[in-house]
């Protein structure tokens, strides 16, 4: 185990005394940071001429520059950059990045990010109570501070539209709170529509966690359900995606945070919904940024530090912006004693800046883990460290052999249900095409723009369920394609244009246990393993980043149009118009089970 | 007990399906409140034209108006008016009120305050736990919502300079805590040297609220403490009283509250230090309005409403000035998803402004309570029940038979210690006065503008102290005054010319078992009654208010020339410069007990 944890600081109510005696120095700071501007994201202001004085990894004081008379203190230079609170990311799911928790922390350690409050959600879906409580072990053997919200809606649908690994009732959930002192808060309720509509177990969901005064984290499209839904106790959100949906939710109690998503994604939904305050002239103090999902190449480029300076960018003063990186989001939490600030007592949780806000080096617990943009050995040993996940962990692929991956051919004229890829990758279209007979896949795929997709279960909870459908400009020429991320159930989907080549696809995930990969004439072109729940991979960071780089750039070269995080998301049985799950065709707005063909 | 309390509206975790269906017009509301703009605490704008729907007592939510198509809803006409969430007080002691906690909600609901953090310090001072816990239940019954913060500093000093009845050692405070879920967090820690010094039983009682995740309030004054004090984990206080040290706690981490105070009290500190906003330019989002101490006629007139209208007046815009006095103090506390804005699921505490920001009409979780500046009959009838305190609260002055009130008068030339009396009655300056022999003490009295006062321990725990001492230009020219309101062991204090008619003052105050009055000639002229541990009433606040009004102009026709609470403030041996106690005179900068003759 690390020797860099959450834990490494004591709690306060331990430590006030010997704070006492350094702020009024009668004893030596361990650490005294020089000569820096001060970023308070309390008043919101710059202060020139500070110095921060540490102790036991907790701020003594921050007090006049040259305070300091010397003796014992470790003494950091900080001529010329800004000295600000670490970052709190208010909504993050670590299994977006595929990578575990003790990897995350060395991206958000360089991006300046000292605190997360993650949604493992996705873990939760594969393995039920044992996967979230593993990645709270994780968590908590991390070097970082991670809190969790609870995943609130395991299974996203129902037994009959999906088979899913995890079944997360009202009582496993309350369970969870009971036990684990870092769940926080009820993660995002996805499913609003129940919610508003009042439904029986998503209720008990939301009373198990109001009643233990937890809050509730939301997640919900369309104005019209704004009401019924803040009224149903949720406090914050990160989908606004416009400044009317934003104003609404702001106005009905309802913190903002404010969504960054890389330029390539389409989660970018913060130089929009930023308008209720920088048009509508509300008040920013309910406002904070959030990330909410990042692949591992992302998380290193576009870091929470990223969406402050979008912030910036799309109209907030530095200060304004930091704060709602920072003090925001653990003011929502209840933890602005502990972190978002460089008040007396708090966490030494730092970050050295330079002008534009990007981080240069980051203290975590008084410990220098980043300096000068590069780790830093202390950091270098803690990640070396990680938690070893349980076996179970890393034996979630179950398949049956001889499966059937691609459908028969039709012998007649047939209407087949098939689902429209689009940019940016979210909603599928519903198109129905006519197959007249041909004599292979192939004249139908050249004429329709078509591939294979196969959806198969792998929770070894089926008798062997495989579902089979047909992409519509995917753009798949030849080869497969296959992931064993497939929100939210994460079964194993596949895409190919021939069942030799999806076979080896399901092959390589079923040999590592998980992954998501590219195959070409038989042979893996590409591939990040995902050994853990088929979700995470167990190496750090900038390896996953790479070869995520590597998947990219192979998953383009075949020509699908998509992105694999786009990909991923095609089982998700929630969001319009039609996806595909190991039971087959969903038409999303009827929620009934469609057959891939029907007579013409 | 009465039918309106905190208690009457259900927890939201059992109402959210009952207020999803409200918000989704599935269900009809209780009652919807129409035609008002809205006043919202989270934007910090009007909002034109908005109903508020009301189910259960909470709020299910706020609709565009015009929303409500009719049916069973009760419907209350707020045309012309705003409507905005009530007030939140997030620092006041119910005993300076000289009220019952059940007779306070009386004045606070006709001030629009619907909710108050309030800190039993006085009570707990004369009766220990038990004191707390009565103040406790007679909360829970009373039409308000009470919340408590811990007395943290019980007694104020040692036994050495004076006799308490209480003394909240850590683990009674601790006690405390794990039983009363709405204590809330640890009250002001008013020895603030200590704590800057390390003391070990102040931090130990820091400790008992931290280590249980509870924030502790503050009182401290002096810029050269705000570090060490910060760094015990303080982080709010009340008593910043200009712009400097306002400013200095703010970056320390401190919530500010701005106190308002009376014109005729010296506590209005909020014209200075809200300049650390208006001036200096600091953000306003951790700053909140609060009262601390009112008597009972100036709770009246100078609530809560009146301070956030003088933050209006010291430059703040309303929409502004309206969050500071409700959304930022349920911030503090955690509680800003059930009190201090107007979104959904929140607690239906609502108040009818005019456009200058008076409250009209109150609603209490849901009920319409003050109507046109009128209390409603159920509120009327719920204050017709109050809380009855224990038998022991009625029975705390006990007092020794053939106490000597006066000092023999001296035989030869000696210096006197006097107690200076000064306004705004604060701070008491320790001016010695040489006496030569005289055949009376009227003599002394005439020559140097002199009057006996007197302290006499009356918790039953001494062989009878009494102290003696003079004080210094305080203008009473005949009779007597008296009170068993003596901050903060609460013994008896009574100031006179002459010892019968201090005997007749201290008598009216056994007999009555606790009261504040004034002596003329032999004859009681005016007397608030304080039966309940000696500093409160059992009437209601209007009751009382005439009574205090009335005290207040035999008060000034005795020449007194500081007032009744200035004077209840001489045996606080904690400020400047010299004090009286049942030990006797208290030297304060030394922390020593002092005769009060010495040869000359």
């Amino acid at each position: 185990m690390s020797t860099l944890t959450r834990f490494s600081v004591q709690p306060l109510s331990t430590m006030t005394r010997r704070l006492a005696d350094v702020a009024s120095a009668r004893r030596e700071p361990d650490l005294v940071i020089q000569g820096a501007r001060v970023l308070s994201t309390y008043s919101e202001r710059f202060l020139d001429g500070r110095e921060v004085w540490i102790s036991g990894g907790r701020i003594a004081a921050v007090k006049p520059a040259g305070s300091y008379r010397g003796g014992s203190a470790k003494l950091y230079d900080a001529r010329g950059g800004i000295i600000a609170p670490g970052l709190v990311d208010p909504h993050i799911h670590i299994e977006s990045s595929m990578v575990t928790a003790c990897a995350y922390a060395e991206a958000a350690l360089l991006n300046g990010t000292t605190t997360i409050f993650c949604d493992s959600h996705e873990i939760g879906n594969v393995m039920d109570v044992a996967g979230v409580e593993a990645m709270l072990e994780d968590a908590r053997q991390a070097p970082l501070s991670i809190f969790l919200t609870v995943p609130s809606t395991v299974p996203a649908t129902t037994p009959d539209l999906e088979t899913a690994g995890g079944d997360l009732t009202p009582d496993k959930i309350a369970a969870l709170f009971d036990k684990w002192p870092e769940a926080v808060a009820l993660g995002e309720k996805m499913d609003f529509v129940p919610v508003a509509m009042g439904d029986e177990r998503s209720h008990a969901i939301l009373a198990a966690a109001l009643g233990r005064g937890r809050p509730v984290s939301g997640h919900v499209y369309g104005r019209e359900f704004v009401a019924a839904y803040a009224a149903s106790g949720v406090t914050d959100t990160h989908e606004a995606i416009d400044r009317g949906i934003a104003d609404d939710l702001l106005e009905a109690g309802v913190w903002i945070f404010l969504r960054g998503g890389p330029p390539t994604t389409p989660w970018h939904s913060l130089p929009q919904a930023i308008k209720t305050i920088t048009e509508l002239g509300a008040s920013h103090k309910r406002v904070a940024v959030c990330t909410d999902d990042r692949d591992a190449e992302d998380l290193l480029a576009f870091g929470l530090d990223w969406v402050t300076r979008e912030a910036v960018k799309y109209g907030m003063r530095p200060e304004e912006a930091w704060a709602m990186g920072s003090l925001h989001g653990a003011t929502r939490f209840g933890m602005e004693g502990e972190i978002g600030g460089l008040g007396g007592g708090r966490r030494a949780d730092l970050v050295l800046l330079s002008d534009d806000l990007t981080p240069v080096s980051t203290w975590y617990g008084g410990k220098l883990v980043v300096d000068s943009k590069k780790i830093t050995p202390i950091l270098d040993e803690a990640l070396s460290k990680p938690y070893r996940y349980p076996d179970a962990a890393y034996h979630t692929v179950k398949l049956p052999k001889n499966l059937k991956l691609t459908p028969d051919l039709p012998t007649e004229t047939v209407v087949a249900h098939t689902i429209k890829t689009e940019l940016p990758g979210i909603t599928l279209g519903h198109v129905t095409v006519t197959l007249e007979p041909a004599n292979d896949w192939q004249a139908h795929f050249d004429k329709h723009d078509l591939c294979f997709v196969t959806v198969v279960e792998r929770h070894g909870k089926s008798a062997g369920n495989v579902a089979h459908g047909l992409l519509n400009g995917f753009g798949l020429r030849q080869g497969a394609v296959a992931s064993s991320v497939g929100h939210d159930s994460h079964n194993i989907i596949v895409a190919g244009t021939n069942a030799a080549d999806m076979q080896v696809a399901l092959d390589a995930i079923e040999e590592k246990q998980g992954g998501v990969c590219v195959v070409m004439d038989g042979k893996v072109t590409a591939m990040v393993p995902l050994p853990i729940a088929g979700l995470l991979s167990d190496k750090r960071v900038h390896q996953v980043a790479d070869e995520v780089k590597a998947l990219k750039l192979e998953w383009e070269k075949a020509g699908c149009t998509i992105a694999y995080m786009g990909f991923n998301l095609i089982p998700l049985s929630v969001i319009p118009e039609i996806r595909i799950t190991d039971k087959g065709l969903v038409l999303v707005p009827e929620m009934v089970i469609s057959p891939l063909f029907e007579k013409a």
